[in-house]
């Protein structure tokens, strides 16, 4: 799955993408990986409200701001893996007759901290002890 | 698996409730998922000490404290919902002869940051290579 | 998987051990949890750049510092456990074709944040629909 990103901080839902990965799965019963292979990205389930969505990226960037003072070089974006190792960068979601157990408000969130970026996303989809 | 909590901020410790979910999996080895549909709850993997509890909860209200400040509106949770995604939303262990394989120290805690209200728990039990 | 710790902070990258415990398994396809059974560690995947995980770990300081005003008493560690639970006691990763699929920058690290100690740490490999 790719995922294309358009600022420095962004938040995305991949709700969509990743329940079209089940469905080609053809799994009914089990759990679905959703899992960044980078490491200034994060997975989480949240509300997707835009809103809600800016308050987030603020405080991550409140909680660990940008500065010189790291002393991980290169890009400068130590801010970015340390907002990302916070998060987490996969999210694990039961499935059952074919699809995700999201509560009401929930989403598959993809937080790109240190974009804009071509990214990919895994999922991965494992048959529960029903299959 | 449903769960009552009695204030805005509270921790209970679910170990129990997902041992015996376990147990009626018949599950002996593989991976035990235990996992919060909604947004304004976490569920981590810790100590169950009351002190200790109580420091959890008041370290995450000075880090993302409540504030007539987020973009988030409605209802006022923003604090919440960026709480749960910093704690994340579930949490996986190991099961081995039936049981899940907590260390000593380690309860199952489910975190309210936005109660009191009706929640559900949903644990999802899944073989290993060994069944 | 036994670990020794020589500090009381310090990032222990476990990569290698990690995909020796999932050699051993003989699973090709499926997924990789990695776990802490301890209260005051942590697994997360990101970079192991010396620099990082110096400003990963003065960041976890940083945010929930050590302090005698915490309740949870004993051997005085409250941050340490709180330090864990923002990090997560765990990591899920896709398996394919018998290998982790991390990204070019990611390996599996281990946070000691309350050491110098023994630690252990369980990998289980589970299969997936293809196996």
């Amino acid at each position: 799955m790719e995922v294309q990103t358009g600022n420095r901080f962004q938040i995305i839902d991949l709700t969509s993408q990743v329940e079209e990965e089940l469905r080609r799965s053809n799994v009914r019963d089990g759990i679905c990986l959703v899992y960044t292979p980078h490491t200034t990205t994060a997975v989480v389930v949240n509300e997707a409200e835009p809103g809600l969505l800016q308050d987030m990226l603020d405080k991550m960037r409140a909680l660990v701001p940008e500065s010189p003072h790291y002393r991980h070089g290169g890009d400068g974006n130590a801010h970015a893996h340390i907002q990302a190792a916070l998060l987490g960068n996969s999210a694990v979601i039961p499935v059952e007759r074919g699809s995700l157990l999201l509560g009401t408000w929930q989403r598959v969130l993809f937080l790109e901290l240190d974009g804009p970026r071509r990214r990919r996303v895994m999922v991965k989809v494992l048959p529960g002890a029903g299959e």
